[in-house]
């Protein structure tokens, strides 16, 4: 179970509000790659571990518990920052006087409206659980697939754009409040990148190849289990690592291998006379 | 651009049709873990991808295009599973001598249609792009971030939770044709983890690390850039490769932090009048 | 403006409440296929109708109405065959007596309740805005294009696959009162595909096409626009109406063309400074 | 910022797995009515709270740190009664012994498999951020206004579903365990819409109507501000409280009116050229 | 079934068209607030209202009828708005003429084309059943429990968030034809919050709770039902309504009670042999 | 199974980078006219093929295939016009010289930022398989209903509202490269409207109707099969094509007819106990 403190886990400042910004934080709270999804994934992957120990779980549920307190540190930035923001007509004033400034036009009301609008009309001026085009996040991407090293993966892979996202919005800041704020979720998403890491070395990095390492391999088709399939019309394809020498699981060996088809045209046959087809579908009785 | 041949892949053969498991085939195609996700993705990441060469991206369209194939493959198989589902009241008959036989149950009749609606009402006993339980895929699933490295932890885990289905449809499968079409997939899951891992060890492992590595770490707060924080209320925690010892990346030395507020808590003061909030939150002139 | 009369345009009768039918049903109402979809479709095609004449829009309006009559009408019918399904642990004996008769097997509430879970947890068995996998529709299925002619094929492919699914449900139907329901609903579709189809021989069929026919025909790449693009990598081709002759709208020829590469590989150079790309795609300053 | 207790808030205990039961418990973490809800609609009111004092936001705290207890316990029941759903074709036996007798048919796995899809094929028989028929949780049900009144009745409607639900789940249930934990949540159910109904009178109950109450109610239109429209095609209309006498919020009487056009009917007029309409459309120049 | 009159329900004039304006009209047609749903979430509710009596049913299928006009005269009023917005590059003088002189700046073509994307682009400048942000509506907002007073709950909830979506639209209009249209639905709304709070008066109010109130409140945990948890990590909390006193329902008092764990920490135990986990999470046979 | 070459189907060439414009052409990829959503129908029409000849599967194969190079222009077209966005606050510069001269505006930085957001954030300036307001494709938007016929017409529907997208993207072009790309797209629109019509043809025509032609037409009710119903309260409607002479499938006469309601007010009577439903609504025992 959980406890709260009401004070932040870092100190949020804004000291040049920015609706257009604003809009923008949205996108490390609600995108694909932002903080809802790696508090909710760590939650998910703690909650459903099956291992003899508990050592993973108890890592995850740490980490997924800082995780809400970013998402509470982004959506206090994104009010901060919508705080001068025009609510009505007759607030031109308002957006004159700051945002106005910022934004270094005339007028610019309608633009801004346009830049946060469902900020201002759905949540009056507050933080939303959606992207920086408004899109509410959808779950289906919280990955705890129920395999340790995937799910680990699937981390790594989160806070890599996660840190790149958070990488765009520092350059695109104004504000030396958010510049600090964003300096800390950049380290933060540093160690949660060498974290997850640390955990797929734990569980013996290359050992834990391929993924899920508890299916037998003479099992697969040993045949192309490590062949670069090549499919471009004229045989050539770009060499690497790739394509010679070890696997990185050190179970095999790469090849190049041009691809052609092994099996034969798929053919489904005639439909059932009910099954909703056309007369001409269904062929002769 | 592209080309097809009309034959497949590989060879997809079904012996005894089964809809439940043609069900349970649709994750492979349109699940979170599924075919169109990797496809798409390689074909994102490879439409997009900037760099000096063009090596990357030539590699990515290799696989983006033979990914294509897999999709294929196993909407053919759908389709053959669903060769004798029950289509209509009077084909009980068909549905007794084949289906019925595999269920082992009296009149399963409504527990198929049950199992496979939307194949059965929607696409007429054929493969959709759904997952198995009808959910239609949704391209935000599609990561393709503008970072080499990002991207390539992604397609890990792409494959990682790829080849754990296809190794629990395997252990689902009845059908010896089944089996042998997941024996391949699952080797070329096998092949892509590695291609993926090979690729970021191209790009310098450790030295692609922090993603983005263009971002100048002294930049970051590098106070707690390699801290685990400890968030559970009692101050205990899991040691582990992450608490201790050089960090994954090699630029910093992993601590255990005991988390707590290090700012204030967020006051965002009254609403504007005419934000369309109760006069209550409005306060006094 | 609207008004409604509590009675039904057509009877709904269920003597033998189904579960499970019910929850096929509700691929009518909320599926793409479904009910939904149309009233909405032809009321928004409607209110957006721009022409020099209110004729279609009138059509529109009087379609759009009655399709409200008949989402009631399935809405009706899901809850009726509902009627019978177990609440409750406590009335396995209701189900013991009506369904488990219909279905045929022993003790089947945990199937029943598998079948027709949302709406039995979430609208207390009665009819629900998704399809027959449970999932909500989706608006974006409202195509209303602001090009009348446009909208009339969407119009005729929605009514196509709807009467498609209405005669699977027909199919699947045990109950003779929902077999007469359904044997009205498509008849009811038969009439739209004509009424659409009828619209667009009033704009002129052929005449109207290509479509949005103000396009001049002078200003689109002519040497391409009637050619059957054939891409298999062995150059066959299935001959047809669509390789030769001329073409639907009188304007062309029917040519059967082998795709080859007119353009050239696409190199979008390296990333910029700051667009939180890796290093090595940045290249050299 | 927060903290956590690896410990749960009451006891979750599973005498008897049932990973139908299972699918079900989904709705109650992933669908509408689902703790996911509430716990992230409490932390956006919070953490988007706007007035002259933290009392609302500090209430919200408490209740939404709570709510994250709750996903826990039930993603915790449903990896309990998973426990011995059939992961592979080998495990026949463990469902037959434990699920089998459950289910009291023969061979019931396909059924169970198809109940529990994506729970065996995504998450190894763990809990999803998804409902009971496997659809993610959309963050678009996360209602947080801006308004604290009609935020607080979106609480009560999330509360009010959310115990309906609660009841059905416990009607359903036949573990003992299961039964008690939902015991615990039903209550918790009465005491937060007891709370919210509580923060409504603490409001001012009537006086908070309608809401928002800083729009001057004299700038809407008085004509029709309590008329209760009838919309019958022969104007007959149901008689109750809210066709007479003093409306609910005490500034007004309740009248029903006959509703009838006041407007007329719009014509949008011909479409500009180049708006891609057909040539029809366009009109004469 | 239903019926329909060419005319609005109330005049719809605009008298200087703005495209930015339409956009934020749309919130009122597919967001969450919007008109479709409560439309629908009306017309759902009393489809499948079941009661001894046809009370509510009929008292919803009048306001949900009414509620079809309501979108009727958003639509037009998108549609109106978008009436001067560039379609093609030539028409930048239409632009400039109207528009331009509301937006105020100087080739103000982009920011507009910006603003309304698919308005223009995939509806061509009418309404379409999105929200202001272009993000289609989502059936699953469509609450209808079986349970009437939870639904009258979310039916207040949908008025009060709908009215504060329209005094926000109404504060940010220009137009008077746009304010009068708002005075009139503002109006309407007033009266629709007062109407369900009517029925809930209507079904006893506070005899109607714990909704459901069919539910014996003996069989829930009696010990916690009217305790507001706290969850403060210093044990602070808020006084108000809600820690003390009698509960809303009348059916006991509240207290404040400090949350702490009455559960065990959960163990799920290793994971199955076969479930697609890694060896290390399986643990010795 | 499929070949690449790594050329382009046709030239994309990009002279003045225009991010709003990579926006607006968002809608062509990730839009429901877009390119993904035609090249996935195809394949899965194809893939789903049943007939007793695999003329149309082998014919979608070919144009599916073509598709795939469409958004491969497209995506590359995004990338092109994103080329001079801004990426961080450093780069101002770039968007004053060139992005500036498009936009006439003075520090138009904020409104490019806000009008590709995600592109920006998520993908580092390159395509999405979103549309022009950023929301993700949904693959519930692939028609493929199992029944050729069907099947044609909305694929006739999707080239229609395709090239006319195709239309007002050429038209809001400004850049000579995009429009004699987009020259290349409308043609082939072209193409692909009069192929789909010619399969139709192919099919009968007359003798395809009513989709399905399997369903025998005593079955359905022939009372109202090719009648018109009227909605409107004073009984007036629109003559036309459709309210008289012989119906388009040449198997009836149009008639218009007054729609009055055949069936009776449905009741469902009280809800049952322990279905989570208020006292009041079960009723007395």
């Amino acid at each position: 179970m959980y406890y709260h403190d009401k004070r932040l886990q870092y100190p949020v400042v804004v000291e040049k509000p920015d609706p257009a910004f604003a809009r923008m934080l949205q996108q490390a709270i609600g995108g694909v790659e932002g903080e809802i999804r790696v508090c909710m994934q760590y939650f998910f992957q703690a909650w459903g571990n099956r291992a003899p120990t508990t050592k993973y779980r108890d890592m995850l549920l740490h980490t997924a518990t800082e995780e809400i307190g970013h998402i509470e540190m982004l959506a206090t930035a994104v009010a901060l920052n919508l705080d001068k923001a025009p609510a009505s007509l007759q607030e031109e004033g308002a957006a004159d006087g700051i945002v106005g400034a910022v934004m270094g036009g005339e007028r610019p009301r309608h633009v801004i409206e346009g830049l946060i609008h469902k900020n201002l009309l759905s949540s009056g001026l507050a933080a939303m659980p959606v992207d920086s085009d408004g899109v509410p996040f959808d779950m289906s991407h919280i990955y705890a697939s129920g395999n340790a090293a995937a799910d680990m993966y699937a981390n790594v892979a989160a806070e890599s754009t996660g840190r790149v996202l958070a990488v765009r919005l520092f350059n695109a800041a104004h504000d030396e409040g958010m510049r600090k704020m964003l300096r800390f979720m950049i380290a933060r998403d540093t160690m949660h990148q060498n974290q997850w890491l640390a955990a797929i070395e734990d569980m013996g990095a290359a050992a834990a190849l391929p993924i899920p390492n508890s299916f037998p391999q003479e099992q697969e088709d040993q045949t192309h289990n490590y062949d670069y399939f090549v499919t471009s019309i004229d045989g050539t394809y770009p060499e690497g690592r790739w394509t010679q020498g070890p696997s990185v699981d050190g179970k095999g060996d790469f090849t190049a291998f041009r691809n052609e088809p092994m099996g034969e045209e798929p053919v489904l046959g005639p439909a059932r006379p009910d099954s909703g087809a056309q007369v001409e579908q269904i062929g002769k009785p």
